[in-house]
Parts: structure tokens; C-alpha cells; sequence
């Protein structure tokens, strides 16, 4: 019986053999590391730290908007809790700007068979970008509903002209409830970012997309649309999909006039911090394996799955090791990265920062896909540690998370790492209802189920801990460095 | 093989007998009559006036709040549909209390680790009653969260006294979803109903409960709270079920300090009305066999399951038989309650202005409970009808709809017929997740299923017929009449 056979036997549970339960080294790790990776799992299952965490960060602190009060109070709690801890804390600089969100309502003041003196009203949140408010009093013109870039690109300009461009591209709840949610994601996030630009190119006075969630619970999702100074900068909103349906099915019957206020603010920039707090190595302190998430959040919720889950994850790897008394052999640092929302302005500060060392990350992972049930290791990008990481998946797999799959889904603030050549890795996620809470209110701390948080933490405490005490290197492959990050 | 062996065959698509399907007369119904049944059910699965009327009701009239423009246009509106039809059109005074939503915000200024400078926002709603408002300026207090009645009695009173109570009693969707919503919506109502006695009892100076609805998408549900004259008449609002949380663990740490901004207003009395359309009956139109819903709605979605599904499932009934030209023996009158949110006033002022001729009301159907799957018919409140109705039944089977059950709801509007000794019906329908939608701005058009309001219109349309062709009696009960409706 061959070792995939065996696990194979395993996972249905029909026999028991001494294939993979047992303290095996392999050429990577000693006997008493994986030894070690059993007890941090099962303290991990059953420890409430990482909880706590997300607790204090969404429930007391609350919404950590890019340059707001809060989100420096978060990397202040952070920096305490890992010097608690012993570890070694430094706060590095992020350039961000500060966008504060303004007043954001929006009614249909005529549309066809309307009750004289009324209005019906629309669920809107602002979209984040450089210039994207209307006037204080707000614009009022007419609606044009499309499904898509190709239905706006088929409509003359003069249908579009001084109108409010709305997309309704249905993000594809089926496509995220049958395990893709990231691609669902993908394919309606486009409209978010690029949606104000190609309706500004058709001479639109404003853009609205129906909101980026597979719920149907009347709720706005908040964003980033981009900003290009070639084009005309147009207010951005999202409407919900109720919104976004109810305008669909107005304008086929005739025109419908749209009064729309959003008036958010860009305060100019402003100073903030990753924060990194370094577990040293007991043999090759010099080579980091970083564990993250990013510390922002948006504000219309207190940002639990996204991004507190992650960041407690982080802080919980390290707590474990100091509970446990483990040190690794080379430095766990845990990194709170800034501004992740906006642009990934601290994972892009720290790539710069770090450029001279960029040698000594032997491994980064980050947790930034929610807190569902944890099912193992995306890796990226080399199918050769496929192979070398089974002994992780070995252990793992007790907890349902031994699954092991090369994916290029390993968090937005490792993109500058990963491109530098930086192995990158994240806890494998059911994320299937995730897109539903993103970037909206209902993004809460209840959303947070602790036994699945402590799956994750037992994911990325045991990767971190493998990594940090591999015997052997792993794969580096850099990357041309793309545009956006020059 | 009897005649439920034979049903029963029928339901596991075992066998095919000619036992229920061929057009079979009763002592009840003659064979054209259940020929004729036949007919419209087949036709009510593939007509879409139903939808076609919902949808106009909601997207192009919006939310019906009782006295308001809105309100006053649908029941315009049902009344011309009607009388296109050749119905007998008749509009007859409620006379209701106009509410109107005012300012509604709550924000949390004081809580244990409280970033300095910020605060929490909490999602609140209006309760509506007599005198239910803040001053404009808010009230500020600290929170006492129970999580029913008996912790709030518990109390001492000056833990209670000058206190926002929050009653964090939670929605048992379990319960819901087993298929016992109604049962569940019992539960939590009754904190929505009393507790604002309750807590002014105990001289709480506002009263807040955890919304009564089973989603978890930050979405505050409207509704009606109780008003005594012998209680002081405190503030009443109701938050979502992620704020109750966030405040039952935020007190569980210390004290939490909450600005409640809540400002309706109550405008007085207005004349508004019930909308009541009689298609004669060819031979015994003296007798009337009643199909309605509630044309008034909440103020926050556009009361699309709640329940414009029920009006436009009445008026279908008419549209129908008048597409099919079938004349029924009995009258059958649409009805379009008014005012059945804010207490039954359309109902009870029904009953009242026709309290000398309720001998002729043969028997009345309401929908009111969503626009779920139809499977089958509530009857009240004879198990007699069970055995009668069976013709019904076995006409239905073959959408899914064969359920006959002996049960009290039939619909709020109703009960004050039902008391006077009406048989009263209501289609069977699944609603495990109406609640989630219920009195919130969620309720929207988009939640109506097409396909399962032809399934609802069907049973509607040939109960009533049925009903109105009886060729026996019904069982009629007479209750005493209870305080509220005197």
C-alpha cells in the first residue's frame, strides 16, 4: 500500500494503519517537529485566544477605515498583544489616503405609473476612489440600466450621455455556492473597479453598480472603483441587488429620473503602520516566515471576516508557540499589514521596504478569505511543494484540513512578496457565503463561527511552525513586477 | 384500495389508478364543477397576472404605509383592475391613525475599550404605537440587555431604572426552517408586542428589542408595539440581531452608553379604506365567498410577500374566472384589506359594517403568509371540512398542493369573520423563510418566486370557486367576541 492508498484507507475511515498518524520524519522535518505540529494543532482546536482577538479588534475597536482613529488603535492593540507575548514589535510606515465616507442616499423621483408626491428610495453606498462624490445637493438625471461592459459599449453616446450608468452583472451565487466563490467574486468585481471608467468614457454623469454579494438582503457592499486621470472622475456608488432589479424592470417600461448624494471626502494622506512583530529564530533568525492579515477594514460593518479573522489568525500562531513553549528555528513574524483595502499600500510599503532582504522570507502566508471551516494549504506556485508539504497535510488531515492544492489564491498583501520570488501560502477556506457579507454591515463578528477560527488558526500555526523549521528550501520563482506596483 | 391507499399510490408515483384523477362528482361539487376546477388550476400555473399585479403594486406604487399616498393609489389601483373586469366595485371607510417614520439612529458613546474620539453605530428601527418617539435631540442612557421577560422581572428595579432595555430574545430559525415559522414568529413577537410595557414597568426610559426575523444580514424588521395609557409610553425600537449581540457582549464587559435617536410622528386620524369587488353569483348571489389580502404594507422594503403576493393572488382569482368565463354560483368577493398592520382595522371595520348580513358569508380566504411553494389548504375550524373538502384536495394534488389541514391560520384579517362563525382558509404554503424577509426593507419584489405565485394563485382561485359552488353547507362555529375587538 503505497502512502496516497493509505491515506486514502484513512480518510474513509475503514482502516487504521501506521502510514501517517505517526511521528514520521521525512527529509524536511525532524520526527520531534512533526511531534511538535500535532501539539500545536490540538492546542490550536481547542484555545480561544484567536476569538478573543477578532472579539476585541471588531466589538470594542469596531470599523478600521484606512487613517482612522480606529485602525490605529487596532495596530496599537496588536503591537501590545505580541509584546505581551515577548515578541519583538516595530511599526513600519504606510503612506495612505484617508477617504471618509459622507452622506450617501439616493431616490427614483419619476418613473412610469409614480404616485404623485412620492419617491421610491434606493440603497446606496459610495464607492472609494479619487474623486467620486456628486455635489452636496446631489445630481439628479436619468437611469440606463446594462447587464454588462458589451451591452454599454453596444448603446450610441447619446443614450448615455448625462445619464446614471447602472450595471447589473448578477454576481453568481451558484458558481460561489458550488466551490468557486472566488471566481464569482472575480467576475463581478470588474464591474466595481472598472465600471466608473467605462461609463465616464460614454459621457455618463454618474456610475452605480448592483452591489458585489450573492445575498438578497437589501444590502450595499463597499468598495474601491479605480481612478484614471484620462477620464472624466464620475461619482461611484453601489446599489443593492433589490435596487439594481427594481431599476432593471422600471426602465423597460419607461424613463426613470434618479436623484443621487454620495459625498465622501479625501482628507489628503496620512500616516500609518504595518505592524510586525518578530518571534526570533533559535537557528536562522535571519530567515523570516511571515504569518498575516491585514489590519483595515471597511466601514460599514467592523470588518470580522475581513479582515480580523485573518490578523487574529496571526496573532494566535504566535501565542500558541510562547503557550506551548516552542521556538521556532527560524523568526516567525507576524505582520498586521495596512491599507490592504484601498490598494495594498502596506503590502506594497513593506515589498519596498524589505526589497534588500527579500532573500531571507523563506515563506509568507496570509489569511484573508473569511473564517470557514479550514480544509488545508493553498500553495503557490510551484507543484513541487505539493510533494515536500505532505507531512503538514499529514497531520492536518485529522482536523478535515489535508488538503493540499497549488493556488495563486494566497492573500492580496503577499502579491508584491510572491511576485519578488517569496514561496506564499493561506489556509484553504470554505468560503462559499463569504461574498455575502463582504464589505457590508452585516460584516460582524457573530459571522465568526469559533470552532471553524480555531480550524484556521491550527492551519496557519502548523504551516507557519513547519515552514519556520524546514531542513530543506523550498522552490523561488520571481515574477516580472507589474505595472500597478511600480 | 380505498380512496387514501389509492392517494397514497398516487403520491409515490407508483401506480396509476383512475381513483382521484377522473372528474369524479360529490355530494358536495357536481362533475362539471370539479372539471371546471381542473381547468383553472391548469390555467392559474401558467397565467402571470398575479405577478403582473405584485409587480405593480411594488415597483411602480412602492411601499403602502397605511394613510399615506401610496396606500390610498394601490387600493385605487386594485379597484380599476377590478372594475375592468366587470366587477361590482365598492371602497368602504377605515378610518386608521396616520404614523410617519422620522429620524431613526442609535449610536454607542460610551463601552468598555472605546477607541477615544469614536463610537459604534448600532442599526435601529422604529417601533410603531401611540406615542412612541424620542425628543429630536435623542435620549442618552446606558444599556441593560435580558434575554426574555423573566431576567427583565429578575431585575432589581434600579438596575433597570432610567435604562435603554434591550430585550435580546433570538428568532428560532431552527424552528423556522423545520417548518414551524409561525410558531417561531410567536415566540419572538411577543417581546416586539409587550416589551415596551414590560421595561416602562420597570422605568426604563426605552425600550429596544432584538429584530424578529431569522436572517443575519444586519437588517432592522418594523412592526407594531402596544400601547397602554396606564404605562408610561417610552421610545420602542427594534435593532438587528448582530447589534443585540454586539450589545450583550459589549454590557457582559461593563457599562455601555447608547444615544437613541427615534422621531415618528403620529398625524392623527385619516380616512382610508377597504376595497371590496363582487363577482355575482348566477344563482345564489346573496352569498359571498371572500378572497383577499392586505393591501397595506410596511414602510421600509415595498411589502411584496407582505403582502401584495396576497392581493394580487385575490385579484387573480377574479381575472380567471373572467379570462375562463366561468360564473360562479356564489359571490365571489375580492377583498383588499386596509390597515392590517397597524391593528386589523380594515378586518374589524369589515365585520362591523357587515355584521347583520355575516350569515351570508359562506366562507373567506386570506394569503398572508409570503408567496412560498403552495401545498395545500388551511381550513378553520371544523375537521369536518377535512372529509368534504377532499374533492379540492385531489384536484390540487397534481401541483403539489393536495394538503388539507384543519388550522387557525387563516390570516389576521379574518378573525374577526372566523369569530362571527365564518369558515375561514388560507393556502398551505412554505414559509421557512419569510420571516427573514418580513416588515424589512428586504421585502421586495425580487422575493416572490413567479412559478410559486401561479402555485398559490391556483389554490386561491379553485378553493374559492369551489366554495362558491358548494352544493352543501359548511360547519359554521360562532366564538365569543375577545376584548381587543369590542
Amino acid at each position: 500500500m503505497n502512502k496516497k492508498a493509505c491515506r486514502a484507507a484513512l480518510i474513509a475511515g475503514a482502516i487504521l494503519l501506521p502510514c501517517a498518524l505517526s511521528a514520521q520524519s521525512s527529509a524536511a522535518w525532524t520526527a520531534e517537529t512533526i511531534q511538535q505540529l500535532k501539539q500545536i494543532q490540538q492546542t490550536a482546536l481547542q484555545d480561544d485566544h484567536a476569538y478573543r482577538y477578532a472579539g476585541h479588534l471588531t466589538d470594542n475597536i469596531g470599523p478600521r477605515m484606512v487613517g482612522s482613529p480606529q485602525a490605529a488603535a487596532a495596530v496599537e492593540y496588536v503591537a501590545d498583544e505580541m509584546r505581551k507575548l515577548g515578541l519583538e514589535v516595530r511599526l513600519e510606515k504606510v503612506t495612505v489616503p484617508r477617504w471618509v465616507r459622507g452622506e450617501e442616499h439616493a431616490e427614483l423621483v419619476s418613473y412610469p405609473a409614480q404616485v404623485p408626491g412620492t419617491e421610491q428610495k434606493i440603497v446606496v453606498t459610495a464607492l472609494t476612489s479619487l474623486k467620486c462624490a456628486t455635489p452636496p445637493e446631489g445630481i439628479t438625471a436619468d437611469v440606463v440600466v446594462v447587464n454588462n461592459f458589451a451591452e454599454l459599449a453596444a448603446l450610441p453616446r447619446e443614450k448615455v450621455q448625462g445619464k446614471i450608468v447602472v450595471f447589473n452583472e448578477r454576481f453568481d451565487q451558484k458558481l460561489a455556492e458550488a466551490g468557486f466563490p472566488l471566481m464569482a467574486y472575480g467576475q463581478a468585481v470588474d464591474y466595481r473597479e472598472r465600471g466608473r471608467l467605462e461609463a465616464a468614457r460614454q459621457g455618463a454623469v454618474a456610475s452605480l453598480i448592483r452591489s458585489v454579494g450573492g445575498a438578497d438582503f437589501r444590502l450595499p457592499h463597499a468598495g474601491e472603483t479605480e481612478y484614471d486621470s484620462k477620464v472624466p472622475a464620475i461619482p461611484a456608488g453601489a446599489i443593492t441587488a433589490e435596487d439594481a432589479e427594481l431599476l432593471a424592470r422600471l426602465t423597460a417600461e419607461g424613463p426613470v429620473g434618479m436623484h443621487l448624494v454620495l459625498t465622501p471626502k479625501l482628507l489628503g494622506e496620512v500616516e500609518t503602520y504595518n505592524l510586525v512583530a518578530d518571534l526570533k529564530g533559535s537557528k536562522r533568525p535571519e530567515q523570516v516566515v511571515i504569518v498575516s492579515g491585514h489590519i483595515d477594514s471597511w466601514d460599514l460593518g467592523t470588518g470580522a471576516l475581513d479582515d480580523a479573522a485573518g490578523v487574529a489568525v496571526a496573532m494566535q500562531t504566535a501565542q500558541l508557540l510562547k503557550q506551548l513553549k516552542l521556538q521556532p528555528e527560524r523568526t516567525i513574524r507576524v505582520v498586521a499589514w495596512m491599507a490592504e483595502e484601498v490598494g495594498i499600500f502596506g503590502g506594497r510599503a513593506y515589498a519596498k521596504q524589505h526589497a534588500s532582504e527579500v532573500g531571507n522570507h523563506f515563506a509568507a502566508i496570509e489569511t484573508d478569505l473569511g473564517a470557514g471551516h479550514a480544509m488545508g494549504i493553498n500553495l503557490c506556485c510551484d507543484d513541487a511543494m505539493l510533494k515536500t508539504l505532505q507531512p503538514v497535510g499529514d497531520v492536518l488531515l485529522s482536523s478535515g484540513a489535508g488538503v493540499l492544492r497549488s493556488s495563486d489564491d494566497t492573500g492580496a498583501d503577499l502579491i508584491p512578496l510572491k511576485i519578488a520570488g517569496v514561496p506564499t501560502f493561506s489556509p484553504l477556506q470554505d468560503a462559499r457565503t463569504y461574498f455575502n457579507y463582504h464589505h457590508s454591515a452585516a460584516d460582524t463578528l457573530d459571522k465568526i463561527d469559533p470552532r471553524e477560527l480555531q480550524e484556521n488558526a491550527a492551519v496557519v500555526a502548523v504551516l507557519a511552525y513547519a515552514l519556520a523549521n524546514m531542513q530543506t528550501e523550498l522552490p523561488r520563482k520571481a515574477q516580472p513586477l507589474p505595472d500597478w506596483m511600480r
